[in-house]
């Protein structure tokens, strides 16, 4: 529904995000994460990170260098900041991009009032986010996590990386000036990780739900478990849909599912998230954590193929068959859903997990695919063809520069139900022979 | 989901929303919707309003009776409050309440932490919302509009009122205190309206969303335009769902609607939205605006019933047919959804009509009826029996103290698509034979 809504408002319709603030603020991972998100909700987004561009001229500077008293580093920043907008109005306007993320400290009125002027020139309206945060343990973190592993500190020992870098931090401070309402700009303003948020003048739709997200953001660490639910009697006889019981193997997998969660999870807190289909509940059953069932994460809905085999879709349906293998994540079924509709009704969902810690999600196929795609920034036409076994407990952990994913098989037997694109799905029973 | 999950956080489940405000500045307005809305997502809540309880001691006071320095008004205005909070904290004990509105000025510092404390008692969870406003034109509209038919000014001329109701907002700002973040509590402040807005160490996801549909709001004049997609070849035919052309009568509607529209609308700009079905889209397709397309539009999803009569789903499904009588609002079709399934796909639709101006929406009976209990404040078990004629364009207008409602018929005839409780559909031709 974003993209569809985003689409309709040219006047706002292009959007520059303007990260502000010192550095260890956490502004380069919610440029990434914002990108991230857009791109999962269709939006075309980039983040153009103006140290990247900076460090072409020098490489590896010293925390002098970014003093604004320093006129070569300043002569130096100030042609990267300009290459790196050159690079991404030029984006916008040859490639379409709807959201670009301008990632720099961006630490004055002047130059924020420079930014918002080049970008009026070309119709884009700029939206500056602040983090500003003094929590000192939220600093260091960010400075032994990330920063030091930055590209400026390459072959650099953490220990003399981290001492300089709190230099640096120190000198761009001088000169720091904090997003005041007297500038007449759209802003949000994120103080020590979302403890206060202020929000100014935003008005289009795209960029309050770009508020809305980055008001659900929280740094705490946590832990996502997903697991398709277990084998479905739907599953064995190769169709589609419905609302079946697990089959025999399924019900062991429910069994054994408590052991695998309590070896992975440990004794910290969990919640459980069901769909409210009765195979993701049954799979659930045995689980001793509290429990919420939620519409949202049902299975992608076959509309009227609900029922049918693949072999029956292609010979009743070809032309859907071909066409669904052509495009699978826009191919919407007939009385049913795409894969774009499941990220849509997902949105509520992601916003969710994103204020959570630690939840184990037990779902379907399709909607998993998509529940992963977010978090591994899997792109669009590879997300609805991934291969997700059944009876596997997927876990992971978003971290400052990725996400580390495990895998843990039940080692309980089910038949596949991947179907590669242009071909019929093996179906295969677990000895090998076709069900 | 609100409400789903809502349930499965017993510390922050109950929540207090207190509002902190000069008069004259929404916070009644701000209070009734918030009502509306969360009793439309099926959360229970109720305004409990500290001048009513005033009222009771003393009905029509003077502006001076709201100095602080005056002991009897001071007095009775304690005693309104200690009042109006007994009975918020015994809605919540005694018949479940999630949500109560404590509606006054609780401008200042002191009176907030007494009201924090008291709360804290009875493990409710106080969100303040301040509404700061300085902007003389939004102040004197709320003055004009709202506050002359306030039942203090029962019987008193509009002109004396107002400037009676000017020296009362005196005498209150000399001790008003703005919210601050040294007070340690969560808070929204609005102000001007919403040009900007600040969030402090708001956590539970209610809350959260609560500020969010605070921060969507926007007190510009508008107005929303609904109506059903014309006449189409199920409806003749009697079958529910599918996604079948407009009939012969349909597609007069869909010729006629630019006139009616043109008529009631005059020269405002108009945006259409559409489901994504061809029904809505062909009634929409003469329309001289810019369309959009929602799939969280489409009609309820009737599962295994799609494509059925009701004379069918009686014989087939009789429990079913049973048990959606009994509770139309909470049953859920077999493979598809219920009218709360609706109202939950719908909330992003509301965000929007609440962030927008003039709209126009092309839906469905189900659709319809939800997006139209949302504005008219119709409770649950009643919504989903509404009649809603086909070839009927219905027009909102929301105000401060209600909607006014328009319908304005195309006098093209169509079939009844209407069923009341415990019986079959009278599926009247317009001629009163039946089909």
């Amino acid at each position: 529904m974003l993209s569809s809504y985003v689409c309709s408002d040219p006047n706002t319709s292009r959007v520059c995000v303007v990260m502000v603030g010192l550095p260890a603020r956490g502004k380069s991972l919610m440029s990434q994460k914002i990108v991230r998100y857009l791109k999962w909700r269709s939006i075309s987004a980039k983040a153009f990170n103006i140290g990247n561009y900076r460090r072409k001229a020098n490489a590896h500077p010293s925390a002098d260098f970014f003093a604004l008293s320093n006129d070569e580093g300043a002569s130096l920043r100030r042609l990267a900041a300009q290459e790196a907008l050159n690079d991404l109005v030029s984006w916008m306007d040859k490639e379409g991009g709807r959201v670009a993320i301008y990632d720099g400290t961006n630490s004055t009125k002047r130059r924020r009032a420079w930014i918002a002027e080049q970008l009026s020139q070309h119709n884009i309206h700029p939206l500056f986010i602040e983090s500003a945060c003094e929590n000192d343990e939220i600093i260091l973190n960010n400075i032994m996590d990330v920063k030091t592993t930055s590209p400026d500190y390459k072959g650099v020992d953490p220990q003399t990386a981290a001492k300089d870098f709190i230099n640096r931090i120190e000198v761009y401070r001088k000169d720091y000036e904090s997003i005041s309402s007297s500038e007449m700009i759209s802003y949000l303003k994120i103080i020590d990780a979302g403890a206060q948020v202020v929000v100014n003048k935003v008005k289009s739709y795209l960029e309050s739900h770009i508020v809305y997200y980055l008001m659900n953001l929280h740094i705490k660490p946590r832990r996502l478990w997903l697991s398709r639910h277990g084998e479905s009697e739907y599953n064995v006889l190769g169709l589609l849909g419905g609302n079946s019981n697990l089959s025999e193997r399924g019900m062991m997998y429910a069994e054994k599912l408590p052991e695998l969660v309590a070896n992975a999870v440990g004794d910290q807190p969990l919640t459980v998230w069901t769909s409210t289909l009765k195979r993701t509940q049954q799979t659930a059953s045995k689980l001793p954590y509290q429990q919420i069932q939620w519409k949202a994460l049902d299975e992608l809905d076959a509309g009227v193929c609900d029922g049918l085999t693949y072999e029956e879709i292609q010979q009743k349906y070809p032309e859907d068959f071909a066409a669904r293998d052509e495009n699978k994540f826009e191919y919407r079924y007939k009385g049913g859903e795409s894969y774009r509709d499941v990220v849509t009704r997902l949105d509520p969902i992601i916003m969710e997990l994103e204020r959570q810690e630690n939840i184990l999600i037990v779902t379907h196929q399709a909607v998993l695919r998509c529940i992963y795609a977010y978090y591994m920034d899997v792109p669009q036409e590879q997300s609805p063809w991934m291969n997700v076994p059944l009876h596997t407990l997927i876990c992971l952990e978003p971290r400052a520069y990725g996400t580390i994913e495990t895998r843990i098989s039940a080692n309980i037997p089910a038949v596949s139900t991947f179907r590669a694109k242009g071909e019929l799905p093996q179906h295969q029973e677990p000895d090998g022979q076709n069900a």
